[in-house]
C-alpha cells in the first residue's frame, strides 16, 4: 500500500518535472504526522546518499504543519544549511510539491519572479513532500551542496519510505 | 445603487487590464468595512466556482485596513494558502488595485522588479478590491490554484457582492 | 550658504542619473536632524504638487537615522503609501542617495538585482535626501502615484528647502 | 602554517570566481572563533584601503556563528551600511564561501534568482571568510562603496590575517 503511494507520489513528481509551469499542488490530503523513527531512517538515507557523493549537507524532516521533526548534519555543513534545510522542507510540505518545481517556475523568469513575493516560499531544489498510504505526512529538505545535489540526497531520502 | 459601483469597478479593472504598466491605485476612497453576511456571500460565491472547476483552495475576505473578516478553504488546499490568501486580500485593498496588474509589471522586468522591494506588496495574482457604493470595504483573496485560476474564482465572489 | 548647498545636491543629483551604475553615497556627512517646522513646510510643497496634479499620495519626512519627524497624505491615498513613503525616505537617508538611483540599478538586472537582498533598502524612486548647509538633515519619501509621479512631488517638496 | 592556509584559502578563492556557477562552500570546518585582536588588525588593514582610495566604509568582523566582534567605519558612511557589512560579513561565514560567488550566481539569472529566496543570505560583494590554520574562524564584511570596492577593502583586511 505504502509502496504503491510513493510510486504514484514519483509518478506525480515527474509529471511535475515535465509540465513545467503546470507545476501544481498534489491533490492527496494531508495525514497526522510522521513519526520520529521513519523521520530517522529516511534522514539517514538521505546522509548516506550525501557521504557517498563526499558532500557536506544538512538534512531536516517536518511534519505537516511545517514543524521540526529531526535534523542532522554532515559534520562541518555550512551553518546557513541549518535553516534553509528545514524552511525547504516546510515549503515543500505548506505547498504540497517538490521545491524544484519552484525553482523552475522562478528561473523562467516573467510571471515566475512572483514567488520572490511569496514570504512562506523557498523556491530552491532540495524539498520533497512525503507521504504514507497516499496522505502528506510531511517533508524533507536537503541543503549545503548545489541545488541539483541537494536535490539528490533528497530523492534518496523520500525512496527509503516504504 | 451598489450595482452602478460594481459596474464601475469591473469597468476600472478592465481598464487596468488592458493599460498594462500604468496601473494604478482605484480613485475610490475607503468606506466601512465589509460585513461579516457580505464576506460571507462572496466567499460562498468564490468557493462554488473553485469546487465546479475541481480546484482546492483557500478564501479570505479582508476589511479595508487589511484584517481578516472572513476565511474558508476547501478540504486539502495547501497550508502556504492560509496565508497567501489573506496577504493577496490584504495586498489588493491596502494598494487598492487588483494584484494582477502588480503581478504583470513584475512580470515585464526592468522598472517592475522595484515590485519586489515593497514589504506590503504580493504581486501575485487572485486578489481583489470590493466596492460598495463606490467606497472600497474590502477585499477578496484566493490562493492554491494556478494564479490565473485563483484569479478565477476572485471574481466569482467579488461578482456576488451586488 | 543653504541655497548653494541645495545646488550642489541638485548637480550631484544629476550626476547620480546620468552616471547611472556610478550612483554612490553623496559626500556630505550627516547633520542634525530637520526641524518639525521645516519637515511641515516640505511636505506642505510636495502635497501641493501633488494636488495641482490630482494625485493620492502620502508624504513622509525623516530625520538622519531614518525616523520619522512628519507624515501627512492626501484623502483617499492607498494604505500601503503610509509605510512605502516612510521607507523610500528611510532609505533615501540611510544610503545617502536618492532612491530613483537605486530603482535604476535594480532595473539594469544583472548585478542590479543584488538590491533586492538588501533588507533595508526600498529601491523605488520618491525617496530624496534633504540637505541645510551641506549636511545630510533627513529625507523625503512620497508614494501613491506611479514611481515618477511621487519623484516630481519628492523633489517639489525638496526644493522648498531654502 | 597559517600563510598556508591563506594561499589555500586564496587560491579557492580564485578557483571559485573561474569556475562561476560551480561556487560551493569552502571545504574547511568551523573553528574557534577569531580574536578581538586579530579582528582589530583586519579592520585597520581593510580601513586602510579604503581610506587610501578615497572611500567612505564600514567594516565588520564576526565569529563563526555570525555574531559580530569588531565594527568601525569611516565618518561620514551612509547607515544602512552599519548593518550590511555585518550582514555581509555573517553571510560569508554561515555560507562559508565570498559573497561575490553569489553575487555572481545571481547576477546570472535563471536559476540564480533562487539567491534571492533566501532569507540569511545578502548576495552582495564585499564578504569574505576568514581562515587560520584551515579553520574558518569568522568573516570580515565591508560595505559602502560600489560592490567592487568594498570587494577590495575586505581583500585587503583578509590578507592582514597572516
Amino acid at each position: 500500500m505504502r509502496r504503491r503511494s510513493l510510486r504514484i507520489f514519483i509518478g506525480l513528481v515527474l509529471v511535475g518535472l515535465s509540465a513545467g509551469p503546470a507545476a501544481a499542488q498534489l491533490p492527496n490530503l494531508y495525514g497526522p504526522p510522521i513519526s520520529g523513527d521513519n523521520a530517522k531512517k529516511i534522514a539517514a538515507a538521505a546522509l548516506a546518499e550525501t557521504r557517498k557523493n563526499g558532500w557536506t549537507m544538512a538534512v531536516a524532516v517536518v511534519d505537516p504543519a511545517g514543524e521540526l521533526v529531526y535534523f542532522e548534519k554532515v559534520e562541518g555543513t555550512q551553518a546557513a544549511s541549518n535553516t534553509i534545510a528545514i524552511e525547504k522542507a516546510r515549503t515543500a510540505v505548506r505547498f504540497k510539491r517538490p521545491t524544484k518545481a519552484m525553482q523552475d517556475q522562478l528561473a523562467a523568469g516573467g510571471e515566475g519572479w512572483r514567488l520572490l513575493g511569496l514570504r512562506e516560499a523557498v523556491p530552491v531544489e532540495g524539498g520533497l513532500p512525503l507521504l504514507i498510504d497516499g496522505k502528506i505526512v510531511g517533508a524533507i529538505g536537503l541543503s549545503g551542496g548545489t541545488s541539483a545535489q541537494d536535490g539528490v540526497s533528497a530523492a534518496a531520502g523520500a525512496a527509503a519510505l516504504k
